[in-house]
Protein backbone atom coordinates (compact mmCIF):
# COMPACT_ATOMS: atom_id res chain seq x y z
CA UNK A 1 0.00 0.00 0.00
CA UNK A 2 1.48 3.21 -1.08
CA UNK A 3 4.84 3.13 -2.80
CA UNK A 4 8.29 4.20 -1.72
CA UNK A 5 8.50 7.97 -1.91
CA UNK A 6 11.92 7.73 -3.52
CA UNK A 7 13.52 11.03 -4.41
CA UNK A 8 16.92 9.98 -3.09
CA UNK A 9 16.02 10.84 0.51
CA UNK A 10 17.20 8.27 3.06
CA UNK A 11 14.37 7.16 5.35
CA UNK A 12 14.71 8.18 8.99
CA UNK A 13 12.49 6.50 11.54
CA UNK A 14 10.79 8.42 14.31
CA UNK A 15 9.34 5.88 16.71
CA UNK A 16 7.13 6.23 19.78
CA UNK A 17 5.60 3.62 22.03
CA UNK A 18 2.44 4.78 23.81
CA UNK A 19 0.60 3.07 26.67
CA UNK A 20 -3.10 2.97 27.55
CA UNK A 21 -3.41 1.97 31.23
CA UNK A 22 -7.03 0.78 31.38
CA UNK A 23 -6.58 -2.02 28.84
CA UNK A 24 -2.75 -2.15 29.14
CA UNK A 25 -2.54 -1.58 25.38
CA UNK A 26 0.47 -0.31 23.47
CA UNK A 27 -0.05 1.96 20.49
CA UNK A 28 2.91 2.61 18.20
CA UNK A 29 3.67 5.69 16.16
CA UNK A 30 6.09 5.38 13.25
CA UNK A 31 7.05 8.15 10.85
CA UNK A 32 9.60 8.76 8.13
CA UNK A 33 11.06 12.10 9.21
CA UNK A 34 13.68 11.85 6.45
CA UNK A 35 10.84 12.56 4.02
CA UNK A 36 9.72 16.17 3.62
CA UNK A 37 6.04 15.25 4.26
CA UNK A 38 6.94 13.40 7.49
CA UNK A 39 4.31 10.70 6.78
CA UNK A 40 3.23 8.62 9.79
CA UNK A 41 1.14 5.64 10.83
CA UNK A 42 -0.34 4.42 14.10
CA UNK A 43 -0.52 0.74 15.02
CA UNK A 44 -3.39 -0.32 17.32
CA UNK A 45 -4.68 3.07 18.49
CA UNK A 46 -7.20 2.96 21.39
CA UNK A 47 -10.40 5.03 21.39
CA UNK A 48 -9.69 6.52 24.86
CA UNK A 49 -6.31 7.91 23.82
CA UNK A 50 -6.99 9.24 20.34
CA UNK A 51 -6.69 12.84 21.54
CA UNK A 52 -3.24 12.17 23.00
CA UNK A 53 -2.08 10.40 19.85
CA UNK A 54 -3.33 13.08 17.48
CA UNK A 55 -1.87 15.89 19.58
CA UNK A 56 1.48 14.09 19.57
CA UNK A 57 1.48 13.71 15.78
CA UNK A 58 0.66 17.42 15.59
CA UNK A 59 3.45 18.39 18.04
CA UNK A 60 5.90 16.38 15.96
CA UNK A 61 4.72 17.91 12.69
CA UNK A 62 3.73 14.53 11.22
CA UNK A 63 1.20 13.75 8.52
CA UNK A 64 -0.80 10.75 9.68
CA UNK A 65 -1.80 8.61 6.70
CA UNK A 66 -2.60 5.15 8.11
CA UNK A 67 -4.17 3.64 11.23
CA UNK A 68 -3.35 -0.07 11.34
CA UNK A 69 -4.82 -2.82 13.49
CA UNK A 70 -2.95 -6.05 14.14
CA UNK A 71 -6.32 -7.78 14.65
CA UNK A 72 -9.90 -7.31 15.69
CA UNK A 73 -9.36 -6.61 19.41
CA UNK A 74 -11.68 -8.03 22.08
CA UNK A 75 -10.36 -6.01 25.02
CA UNK A 76 -10.59 -2.41 23.91
CA UNK A 77 -12.23 -0.32 21.21
CA UNK A 78 -9.83 0.62 18.44
CA UNK A 79 -9.18 4.30 17.93
CA UNK A 80 -9.19 3.94 14.16
CA UNK A 81 -12.77 5.16 13.71
CA UNK A 82 -12.32 8.24 15.89
CA UNK A 83 -9.07 9.14 14.17
CA UNK A 84 -10.72 8.97 10.78
CA UNK A 85 -13.63 11.01 12.12
CA UNK A 86 -11.39 13.70 13.64
CA UNK A 87 -9.67 14.13 10.34
CA UNK A 88 -12.96 14.13 8.43
CA UNK A 89 -14.46 16.81 10.67
CA UNK A 90 -11.34 18.89 10.40
CA UNK A 91 -11.44 18.43 6.63
CA UNK A 92 -15.07 19.61 6.47
CA UNK A 93 -14.27 22.58 8.66
CA UNK A 94 -11.22 23.62 6.73
CA UNK A 95 -12.84 22.91 3.35
CA UNK A 96 -15.52 25.45 4.24
CA UNK A 97 -12.88 28.09 4.72
CA UNK A 98 -10.16 27.29 2.24
CA UNK A 99 -11.91 25.02 -0.32
CA UNK A 100 -8.95 22.76 0.10
CA UNK A 101 -8.60 19.04 0.64
CA UNK A 102 -7.22 17.78 3.98
CA UNK A 103 -5.21 14.61 4.25
CA UNK A 104 -7.32 11.60 5.11
CA UNK A 105 -6.27 8.73 7.31
CA UNK A 106 -6.91 5.26 5.93
CA UNK A 107 -7.68 2.37 8.28
CA UNK A 108 -5.95 -0.95 7.60
CA UNK A 109 -6.67 -4.47 8.86
CA UNK A 110 -6.17 -7.97 7.46
CA UNK A 111 -8.58 -9.38 4.90
CA UNK A 112 -8.93 -12.53 7.04
CA UNK A 113 -10.19 -10.55 10.06
CA UNK A 114 -13.56 -10.09 8.40
CA UNK A 115 -13.64 -6.56 9.89
CA UNK A 116 -14.36 -3.37 7.96
CA UNK A 117 -11.56 -1.00 6.98
CA UNK A 118 -10.47 1.22 4.11
CA UNK A 119 -7.67 -1.10 3.05
CA UNK A 120 -7.14 -4.81 3.57
CA UNK A 121 -3.73 -6.43 3.80
CA UNK A 122 -2.52 -9.97 3.48
CA UNK A 123 0.77 -11.81 3.94
CA UNK A 124 3.56 -10.32 1.85
CA UNK A 125 1.95 -6.89 1.42
CA UNK A 126 3.96 -3.80 2.24
CA UNK A 127 2.62 -0.64 3.90
CA UNK A 128 4.74 2.38 2.99
CA UNK A 129 5.19 5.67 4.83
CA UNK A 130 7.66 7.72 2.81
CA UNK A 131 10.62 5.44 2.21
CA UNK A 132 9.97 3.23 5.23
CA UNK A 133 7.78 0.17 5.01
CA UNK A 134 6.17 -2.51 7.12
CA UNK A 135 5.90 -6.02 5.77
CA UNK A 136 2.73 -7.98 6.61
CA UNK A 137 3.05 -11.49 8.06
CA UNK A 138 0.04 -13.68 8.79
CA UNK A 139 0.15 -14.85 12.42
CA UNK A 140 -3.29 -16.38 13.08
CA UNK A 141 -4.08 -18.37 16.23
CA UNK A 142 -5.17 -15.72 18.74
CA UNK A 143 -7.76 -14.68 16.14
CA UNK A 144 -8.09 -15.90 12.55
CA UNK A 145 -7.09 -12.53 11.14
CA UNK A 146 -4.03 -11.66 13.27
CA UNK A 147 -1.09 -10.17 11.43
CA UNK A 148 2.38 -9.08 12.53
CA UNK A 149 3.85 -5.95 10.94
CA UNK A 150 7.63 -6.12 10.47
CA UNK A 151 10.01 -3.36 9.40
CA UNK A 152 11.77 -3.97 6.09
CA UNK A 153 14.73 -6.22 5.45
CA UNK A 154 16.58 -3.74 3.26
CA UNK A 155 19.77 -1.83 3.92
CA UNK A 156 18.09 1.57 4.38
CA UNK A 157 15.40 0.24 6.75
CA UNK A 158 15.75 0.36 10.59
CA UNK A 159 18.37 -1.85 12.21
CA UNK A 160 17.71 -3.99 14.21
CA UNK A 161 14.37 -4.93 12.66
CA UNK A 162 11.18 -4.33 14.63
CA UNK A 163 8.08 -6.51 14.70
CA UNK A 164 4.66 -5.44 15.98
CA UNK A 165 3.20 -8.75 17.05
CA UNK A 166 -0.27 -7.79 18.27
CA UNK A 167 -1.47 -10.53 20.66
CA UNK A 168 0.24 -13.37 18.78
CA UNK A 169 3.33 -12.96 20.93
CA UNK A 170 3.37 -11.10 24.24
CA UNK A 171 6.47 -10.57 26.40
CA UNK A 172 6.89 -13.92 28.21
CA UNK A 173 3.37 -14.82 27.07
CA UNK A 174 0.87 -14.88 24.21
CA UNK A 175 -2.75 -14.03 23.52
CA UNK A 176 -5.49 -16.47 24.54
CA UNK A 177 -6.76 -18.87 21.89
CA UNK A 178 -10.24 -19.72 23.18
CA UNK A 179 -12.26 -17.02 21.40
CA UNK A 180 -12.63 -15.36 17.99
CA UNK A 181 -11.63 -18.44 15.98
CA UNK A 182 -8.48 -18.96 18.05
CA UNK A 183 -6.39 -22.12 17.78
CA UNK A 184 -3.40 -22.88 19.98
CA UNK A 185 -1.83 -25.20 17.42
CA UNK A 186 -2.15 -22.53 14.72
CA UNK A 187 -0.70 -19.87 17.07
CA UNK A 188 2.29 -22.09 17.82
CA UNK A 189 3.04 -22.50 14.12
CA UNK A 190 2.49 -18.80 13.39
CA UNK A 191 4.96 -17.66 16.04
CA UNK A 192 7.57 -20.30 15.21
CA UNK A 193 7.43 -19.83 11.43
CA UNK A 194 6.77 -16.07 11.16
CA UNK A 195 8.33 -14.45 14.26
CA UNK A 196 11.01 -16.75 15.70
CA UNK A 197 12.60 -17.00 12.22
CA UNK A 198 13.41 -13.26 12.24
CA UNK A 199 16.99 -12.23 13.16
CA UNK A 200 17.54 -12.87 16.86
CA UNK A 201 18.11 -9.19 17.66
CA UNK A 202 14.72 -8.23 16.17
CA UNK A 203 12.85 -6.01 18.64
CA UNK A 204 9.40 -7.38 19.41
CA UNK A 205 6.66 -4.92 20.37
CA UNK A 206 3.41 -6.49 21.61
CA UNK A 207 -0.10 -5.02 21.69
CA UNK A 208 -0.26 -5.41 25.46
CA UNK A 209 1.80 -5.84 28.56
CA UNK A 210 0.44 -6.28 32.06
CA UNK A 211 3.71 -6.19 34.01
CA UNK A 212 5.31 -3.01 32.71
CA UNK A 213 7.66 -4.59 30.17
CA UNK A 214 7.96 -2.53 26.99
CA UNK A 215 9.93 -4.60 24.50
CA UNK A 216 11.64 -7.95 24.02
CA UNK A 217 13.68 -9.69 21.30
CA UNK A 218 13.42 -12.88 19.27
CA UNK A 219 16.42 -14.27 21.15
CA UNK A 220 14.83 -13.55 24.52
CA UNK A 221 11.43 -15.07 23.73
CA UNK A 222 12.78 -18.19 22.03
CA UNK A 223 14.61 -18.99 25.27
CA UNK A 224 12.56 -17.31 28.05
CA UNK A 225 8.92 -17.41 26.90
CA UNK A 226 7.36 -19.88 29.36
CA UNK A 227 4.81 -21.03 26.77
CA UNK A 228 6.25 -20.64 23.30
CA UNK A 229 9.77 -21.85 24.04
CA UNK A 230 8.23 -25.30 24.75
CA UNK A 231 7.34 -27.99 22.21
CA UNK A 232 3.95 -27.86 20.51
CA UNK A 233 2.29 -30.48 22.70
CA UNK A 234 3.30 -28.75 25.91
CA UNK A 235 2.19 -25.42 24.47
CA UNK A 236 -1.30 -26.55 23.44
CA UNK A 237 -1.68 -28.29 26.79
CA UNK A 238 -0.82 -25.04 28.63
CA UNK A 239 -3.22 -23.05 26.45
CA UNK A 240 -6.08 -25.49 26.96
CA UNK A 241 -5.76 -25.32 30.73
CA UNK A 242 -5.55 -21.57 31.33
CA UNK A 243 -9.14 -21.43 32.68
CA UNK A 244 -9.38 -17.73 31.93
CA UNK A 245 -12.52 -15.75 32.75
CA UNK A 246 -14.79 -14.57 29.92
CA UNK A 247 -13.11 -11.48 28.40
CA UNK A 248 -14.47 -8.37 30.15
CA UNK A 249 -14.76 -6.11 27.13
CA UNK A 250 -15.48 -8.66 24.40
CA UNK A 251 -19.19 -7.95 23.94
CA UNK A 252 -18.56 -4.23 23.55
CA UNK A 253 -15.22 -4.29 21.79
CA UNK A 254 -15.64 -7.00 19.16
CA UNK A 255 -18.80 -5.62 17.52
CA UNK A 256 -17.27 -2.12 17.52
CA UNK A 257 -13.96 -3.35 16.15
CA UNK A 258 -15.57 -5.44 13.41
CA UNK A 259 -16.53 -2.09 11.92
CA UNK A 260 -13.04 -0.80 12.82
CA UNK A 261 -14.13 1.19 15.88
CA UNK A 262 -17.09 2.95 14.28
CA UNK A 263 -15.80 2.93 10.73
CA UNK A 264 -18.02 5.87 9.82
CA UNK A 265 -19.17 7.16 13.18
CA UNK A 266 -22.17 9.46 13.37
CA UNK A 267 -21.04 13.03 14.04
CA UNK A 268 -22.70 12.90 17.46
CA UNK A 269 -20.30 10.14 18.54
CA UNK A 270 -17.25 12.35 18.48
CA UNK B 1 32.44 5.41 40.07
CA UNK B 2 34.04 2.39 38.63
CA UNK B 3 36.37 2.85 35.70
CA UNK B 4 36.07 2.01 32.03
CA UNK B 5 36.60 -1.74 31.63
CA UNK B 6 38.83 -1.14 28.62
CA UNK B 7 40.24 -4.24 27.01
CA UNK B 8 39.54 -3.02 23.50
CA UNK B 9 35.90 -4.15 23.62
CA UNK B 10 33.44 -1.67 22.11
CA UNK B 11 30.56 -0.95 24.50
CA UNK B 12 27.16 -2.16 23.37
CA UNK B 13 24.10 -0.81 25.14
CA UNK B 14 21.21 -3.04 26.12
CA UNK B 15 18.39 -0.78 27.22
CA UNK B 16 14.99 -1.47 28.76
CA UNK B 17 12.28 0.86 29.98
CA UNK B 18 10.01 -0.67 32.63
CA UNK B 19 6.73 0.71 33.97
CA UNK B 20 5.13 0.46 37.41
CA UNK B 21 1.41 1.21 37.05
CA UNK B 22 0.46 2.08 40.63
CA UNK B 23 2.82 5.06 40.87
CA UNK B 24 3.26 5.48 37.07
CA UNK B 25 7.01 5.16 37.59
CA UNK B 26 9.56 4.27 34.95
CA UNK B 27 12.55 2.16 35.91
CA UNK B 28 15.43 1.88 33.43
CA UNK B 29 17.81 -0.98 32.90
CA UNK B 30 21.11 -0.31 31.12
CA UNK B 31 23.85 -2.84 30.49
CA UNK B 32 27.05 -3.07 28.49
CA UNK B 33 26.54 -6.35 26.64
CA UNK B 34 29.73 -5.74 24.64
CA UNK B 35 31.61 -6.49 27.85
CA UNK B 36 32.06 -10.16 28.80
CA UNK B 37 30.64 -9.56 32.33
CA UNK B 38 27.51 -7.85 30.93
CA UNK B 39 27.49 -5.34 33.83
CA UNK B 40 24.18 -3.53 34.41
CA UNK B 41 22.53 -0.80 36.43
CA UNK B 42 18.95 0.10 37.30
CA UNK B 43 17.72 3.68 37.54
CA UNK B 44 14.82 4.36 39.95
CA UNK B 45 13.70 0.82 40.77
CA UNK B 46 10.37 0.54 42.65
CA UNK B 47 9.90 -1.76 45.65
CA UNK B 48 6.76 -3.42 44.16
CA UNK B 49 8.53 -4.48 40.96
CA UNK B 50 11.91 -5.62 42.25
CA UNK B 51 11.09 -9.27 41.48
CA UNK B 52 10.26 -8.42 37.86
CA UNK B 53 13.44 -6.36 37.46
CA UNK B 54 15.71 -8.98 39.00
CA UNK B 55 14.18 -11.79 36.97
CA UNK B 56 14.70 -9.73 33.80
CA UNK B 57 18.37 -9.12 34.59
CA UNK B 58 18.69 -12.86 35.19
CA UNK B 59 16.91 -13.77 31.91
CA UNK B 60 19.27 -11.44 30.06
CA UNK B 61 22.35 -12.84 31.77
CA UNK B 62 23.33 -9.47 33.25
CA UNK B 63 25.42 -8.72 36.31
CA UNK B 64 23.66 -5.96 38.24
CA UNK B 65 26.21 -3.72 39.94
CA UNK B 66 24.43 -0.43 40.67
CA UNK B 67 20.95 0.75 41.67
CA UNK B 68 20.71 4.51 41.09
CA UNK B 69 18.11 6.98 42.26
CA UNK B 70 17.58 10.31 40.53
CA UNK B 71 16.30 11.74 43.82
CA UNK B 72 14.61 10.90 47.08
CA UNK B 73 11.13 10.02 45.78
CA UNK B 74 7.96 11.09 47.60
CA UNK B 75 5.50 9.00 45.59
CA UNK B 76 6.83 5.46 45.82
CA UNK B 77 9.33 3.43 47.83
CA UNK B 78 12.58 2.86 45.98
CA UNK B 79 13.48 -0.73 45.19
CA UNK B 80 17.14 -0.14 45.97
CA UNK B 81 16.98 -1.60 49.48
CA UNK B 82 15.16 -4.77 48.41
CA UNK B 83 17.54 -5.29 45.51
CA UNK B 84 20.52 -5.06 47.81
CA UNK B 85 18.80 -7.42 50.24
CA UNK B 86 17.94 -9.99 47.55
CA UNK B 87 21.53 -10.10 46.49
CA UNK B 88 22.77 -10.32 50.07
CA UNK B 89 20.45 -13.21 50.88
CA UNK B 90 21.43 -15.00 47.70
CA UNK B 91 25.06 -14.38 48.56
CA UNK B 92 24.60 -15.89 52.03
CA UNK B 93 22.78 -18.86 50.56
CA UNK B 94 25.32 -19.53 47.86
CA UNK B 95 28.27 -18.81 50.17
CA UNK B 96 27.06 -21.63 52.39
CA UNK B 97 27.26 -24.03 49.50
CA UNK B 98 30.18 -22.86 47.40
CA UNK B 99 32.20 -20.69 49.84
CA UNK B 100 32.22 -18.13 47.09
CA UNK B 101 31.48 -14.43 46.99
CA UNK B 102 28.44 -13.18 45.07
CA UNK B 103 28.37 -9.83 43.33
CA UNK B 104 26.90 -7.07 45.45
CA UNK B 105 24.75 -4.23 44.18
CA UNK B 106 25.71 -0.75 45.32
CA UNK B 107 23.05 1.93 45.78
CA UNK B 108 23.79 5.41 44.44
CA UNK B 109 22.14 8.79 45.11
CA UNK B 110 23.33 12.38 45.14
CA UNK B 111 25.25 13.76 48.08
CA UNK B 112 22.85 16.74 48.20
CA UNK B 113 19.81 14.49 48.70
CA UNK B 114 20.83 13.85 52.31
CA UNK B 115 19.62 10.24 51.86
CA UNK B 116 21.61 7.12 52.75
CA UNK B 117 23.30 5.04 50.04
CA UNK B 118 26.49 3.11 49.40
CA UNK B 119 27.89 5.70 47.02
CA UNK B 120 27.20 9.41 46.65
CA UNK B 121 27.51 11.27 43.38
CA UNK B 122 27.79 14.91 42.48
CA UNK B 123 27.83 16.98 39.29
CA UNK B 124 30.53 15.83 36.88
CA UNK B 125 30.92 12.32 38.32
CA UNK B 126 30.76 9.35 36.00
CA UNK B 127 29.11 6.01 36.77
CA UNK B 128 30.65 3.21 34.69
CA UNK B 129 29.19 -0.14 33.67
CA UNK B 130 31.80 -1.84 31.54
CA UNK B 131 32.77 0.69 28.90
CA UNK B 132 29.53 2.65 29.07
CA UNK B 133 29.09 5.53 31.46
CA UNK B 134 26.51 7.94 32.79
CA UNK B 135 27.50 11.51 33.54
CA UNK B 136 25.90 13.15 36.59
CA UNK B 137 24.28 16.58 36.22
CA UNK B 138 22.81 18.48 39.16
CA UNK B 139 19.19 19.42 38.39
CA UNK B 140 17.74 20.64 41.72
CA UNK B 141 14.36 22.35 41.99
CA UNK B 142 11.89 19.46 42.40
CA UNK B 143 14.03 18.39 45.37
CA UNK B 144 17.37 19.81 46.50
CA UNK B 145 19.21 16.62 45.59
CA UNK B 146 17.78 15.86 42.12
CA UNK B 147 20.27 14.72 39.51
CA UNK B 148 19.97 13.83 35.83
CA UNK B 149 22.04 10.93 34.50
CA UNK B 150 23.22 11.45 30.91
CA UNK B 151 24.94 8.94 28.64
CA UNK B 152 28.48 9.88 27.62
CA UNK B 153 29.49 12.39 24.99
CA UNK B 154 32.20 10.19 23.46
CA UNK B 155 32.32 8.51 20.08
CA UNK B 156 31.79 4.98 21.41
CA UNK B 157 28.85 5.94 23.66
CA UNK B 158 25.18 5.61 22.53
CA UNK B 159 23.93 7.91 19.79
CA UNK B 160 21.69 9.87 20.18
CA UNK B 161 22.49 10.64 23.81
CA UNK B 162 19.98 9.66 26.50
CA UNK B 163 19.14 11.59 29.66
CA UNK B 164 17.31 10.19 32.68
CA UNK B 165 15.72 13.29 34.10
CA UNK B 166 13.92 11.99 37.19
CA UNK B 167 11.15 14.46 38.06
CA UNK B 168 13.09 17.54 36.95
CA UNK B 169 11.63 17.24 33.47
CA UNK B 170 8.55 15.17 32.64
CA UNK B 171 7.08 14.76 29.15
CA UNK B 172 5.14 18.01 28.60
CA UNK B 173 5.47 18.71 32.32
CA UNK B 174 7.79 18.73 35.34
CA UNK B 175 7.83 17.66 38.97
CA UNK B 176 6.11 19.81 41.60
CA UNK B 177 8.27 22.28 43.52
CA UNK B 178 6.25 22.76 46.71
CA UNK B 179 7.84 20.03 48.87
CA UNK B 180 11.22 18.58 49.83
CA UNK B 181 13.15 21.84 49.43
CA UNK B 182 11.69 22.48 45.98
CA UNK B 183 12.10 25.79 44.19
CA UNK B 184 10.48 26.66 40.87
CA UNK B 185 13.11 29.24 39.99
CA UNK B 186 15.89 26.72 40.68
CA UNK B 187 14.09 24.05 38.62
CA UNK B 188 13.76 26.44 35.68
CA UNK B 189 17.49 27.15 35.71
CA UNK B 190 18.38 23.46 36.17
CA UNK B 191 16.36 22.35 33.14
CA UNK B 192 17.46 25.24 30.92
CA UNK B 193 21.17 24.99 31.79
CA UNK B 194 21.60 21.21 32.24
CA UNK B 195 19.01 19.53 30.00
CA UNK B 196 17.95 21.93 27.24
CA UNK B 197 21.63 22.53 26.40
CA UNK B 198 22.06 18.87 25.37
CA UNK B 199 21.93 18.07 21.62
CA UNK B 200 18.37 18.52 20.36
CA UNK B 201 17.98 14.84 19.42
CA UNK B 202 18.87 13.71 22.98
CA UNK B 203 16.26 11.21 24.17
CA UNK B 204 14.73 12.26 27.48
CA UNK B 205 13.46 9.54 29.81
CA UNK B 206 11.48 10.77 32.84
CA UNK B 207 10.84 9.01 36.16
CA UNK B 208 7.08 9.15 35.59
CA UNK B 209 4.42 9.54 32.99
CA UNK B 210 0.70 9.65 33.64
CA UNK B 211 -0.58 9.70 30.05
CA UNK B 212 1.27 6.75 28.54
CA UNK B 213 4.08 8.66 26.85
CA UNK B 214 7.41 6.83 27.07
CA UNK B 215 10.06 9.21 25.77
CA UNK B 216 10.61 12.69 24.40
CA UNK B 217 13.52 14.76 23.06
CA UNK B 218 15.22 18.05 23.92
CA UNK B 219 13.86 19.55 20.69
CA UNK B 220 10.31 18.49 21.53
CA UNK B 221 10.29 19.80 25.11
CA UNK B 222 11.98 23.11 24.33
CA UNK B 223 9.10 23.84 21.96
CA UNK B 224 6.11 21.83 23.29
CA UNK B 225 6.53 21.72 27.10
CA UNK B 226 3.62 23.90 28.28
CA UNK B 227 5.58 25.00 31.37
CA UNK B 228 9.28 24.95 30.61
CA UNK B 229 9.14 26.41 27.10
CA UNK B 230 7.89 29.65 28.69
CA UNK B 231 9.99 32.44 30.24
CA UNK B 232 11.00 32.14 33.88
CA UNK B 233 8.34 34.48 35.24
CA UNK B 234 5.53 32.62 33.51
CA UNK B 235 6.97 29.31 34.68
CA UNK B 236 7.22 30.24 38.35
CA UNK B 237 3.74 31.72 38.17
CA UNK B 238 2.35 28.46 36.76
CA UNK B 239 4.17 26.43 39.43
CA UNK B 240 2.92 28.61 42.28
CA UNK B 241 -0.68 28.22 41.19
CA UNK B 242 -0.92 24.46 40.64
CA UNK B 243 -2.93 23.95 43.87
CA UNK B 244 -1.95 20.29 44.02
CA UNK B 245 -3.21 18.03 46.81
CA UNK B 246 -0.79 16.86 49.51
CA UNK B 247 1.27 14.01 47.98
CA UNK B 248 -0.47 10.70 48.75
CA UNK B 249 2.60 8.61 49.50
CA UNK B 250 4.94 11.27 50.91
CA UNK B 251 4.71 10.29 54.59
CA UNK B 252 5.52 6.68 53.80
CA UNK B 253 7.86 7.10 50.88
CA UNK B 254 10.14 9.93 51.98
CA UNK B 255 11.24 8.43 55.32
CA UNK B 256 11.81 5.04 53.60
CA UNK B 257 13.70 6.62 50.72
CA UNK B 258 15.89 8.74 52.99
CA UNK B 259 17.42 5.43 54.00
CA UNK B 260 17.32 4.36 50.33
CA UNK B 261 14.28 2.06 50.65
CA UNK B 262 15.36 0.19 53.77
CA UNK B 263 19.08 0.50 53.26
CA UNK B 264 19.74 -2.57 55.38
CA UNK B 265 16.33 -4.16 55.68
CA UNK B 266 15.69 -6.75 58.39
CA UNK B 267 15.58 -10.23 56.88
CA UNK B 268 11.90 -10.48 57.82
CA UNK B 269 11.09 -7.59 55.47
CA UNK B 270 11.93 -9.51 52.33
FE1 LIG C 1 -6.57 -9.46 21.16
FE1 LIG D 1 9.78 12.97 42.88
Amino acid sequence: FGTPAGGGVAPKLLFRQLFEKESSTYTYLLADVGHPDRPALLIDPVDRTVDRDLSLTKDLGLKLIYALNTHCHADHVTGTGLIKASYTLLALYVANIFFTKMPTVKSIISKESGAKADLFVEAGDRVYIGNLFLEVRATPGHTVGCVTYVTGDERDQPQPRMAFTGDALLIRGCGRTDFQGGSSSQLYHSVHSQIFTLPKDTLLYPAHDYKGFTVTTVEEETTCNPRLSKDEGTFTNIMENLNLPYPKMIDVAVPANMVCGLQDPPLSAI
